[in-house]
Parts: structure tokens; sequence; C-alpha cells
């Protein structure tokens, strides 16, 4: 069993900028800021991502993101602002302790998305009903 | 005033290939995927972005982008998904109707983050403290 670093930050054992706190969450600044301000979201129970978050713990968590990117523009005077998440490898996550993160933007920033050679390139809508189809039956 | 192509869909006059609806939200593919079984994820009403969306309808239309994940993971046999909604310009928002991207992911896509030059990099703990007090003081 490996020791969880957003565990240990949550228990007070290791430091951390903390910009937001209550009964059910946690909020502080990350050690390797992909930009200036960026948070990173916790629940404070170790739940490993959003597929295993009960509903109810993962919209606070996604308000408690929007707050906070509102008060990062405030205060950073960024011009708008990212919610992200991982869930999964695959996905990017590396701590497997979920967390969203909230990264402020200005307009000639570097960050971003990097997309597929493919995009953009419309889908034929009988493809996409399909697919919607097999989603909504779930399976 | 400009027609806004997410309430054309709210309304049912523009098609969308519907994959969740309830009274307050609906989710449907993405016409111009970035990944297979991309999802975007809206409020019936007209808001503009995170900033402008009451907390509780922000944190409902998380919960229905993480049951989507679970979802989508389960239908195309994804390895993981990410949730990523922009605020703003500068922050990659180009229809100005808030939406939760849900983007399926495979450990070989072509899809991701692109990061700035710097990162990453430790920062230091007391730049962190200080910003993290001017976030919570807001100022």
């Amino acid at each position: 069993m490996t020791t969880c670093i957003f565990c240990e930050i949550v228990a007070g054992r290791s430091p951390a900028s903390v910009v937001h706190e209550d009964a059910d969450a946690i909020a502080f600044l990350d050690l390797y800021p992909i930009q200036e301000g960026h948070v990173l979201v916790i629940p404070k129970e170790h739940i490993r991502d959003l597929a295993n978050c009960p509903p109810q713990l993962a919209g606070h968590l996604f308000a408690v993101a929007g707050e906070l990117g509102r008060r990062l523009v405030r205060v950073i005077h960024a011009e708008g602002y990212n919610v992200w998440t991982a869930n999964g490898r695959a996905a990017g996550q590396e701590v497997f302790h979920l967390h969203l993160h909230v990264l402020p933007r200005f307009a000639a920033d570097a960050f971003g998305l990097r997309f597929p050679q493919s995009y953009p390139q419309q889908a034929a809508r009988d493809v996409l009903d399909t697919l919607a189809l097999r989603v909504t039956r779930d399976r």
C-alpha cells in the first residue's frame, strides 16, 4: 500500500498552499503549475477517480472549481480559465485520487489542447445517431 | 442578436444525436468529434459560461458528464475519459453557451494537453503561499 500524496495533504502531513476548504473538499495550488494560479480541487475522501465518485460530491467539486476560477480571474487578472479532469491512466491521470484542475488562461499563453491530425472533421449524422442509441441503451 | 446554435438544439430546431436529457440539461454527440464518442453536456438555459452558472446547476452538469463518461467507457470500450470546459475566449471557448466536453480516451490516441515549454518546474512554497493568501482573501 503506497501513500497517497493527496491524502497526506488532507491529513495535514504534507504542506499545501490551500485556497479553499470545506467539510468534503479541499483545494490548493499545484506544486508544478502549468499556469500561474493552477489549482487542484480534491475530495477529502480517497476516491480514485470521477467514475467512482458519488454524483453529488462530484457536483460539489465542480462548483468549487468554478468559483475558484472566478476568483483567480479577479486576483491574477486572468482572461479565462479551464476546468479539466482525467479519469484513468489513458486520460493522463497520474495521481489516483480524484482531482479537478483549474487553469487560469491568457490569450497569449502556451497551454491548450493537442488535437489529432484528423481534427476537425464533420461526422455523419447516421453514425452519430447509431452511437447515441448505443449510449442511451448502454450496450 | 445572433442565434445560439446550442439553444437551437435545446429548442429542437437543429438536429442533435442526444445521449441524455433531463429538466435542466441535455447532452449530445459533438458534430466535430475530437475523439469517437465526444459528448457535449449543456444547460438548457442559455448561460454564457461557468462563471455565470449557478453552482447547483454547474454541479449537475458535471455529475451528468461523469455518468456519461462511465457509459462511454462501457459502450465504446474506452480506457478512460476527460472532462473539459473552457471559460472565455482565452481559454478556447468558441460557443458562448456553457458546455462540458466528455472525451473518451485510449492509451494510443493523439489527443491530450499541450504544455508550456517551462513545464514541469517546481514552484517555490513561499510564492505559492503568498498567492494562496491573495486567492482566499480575493484581492
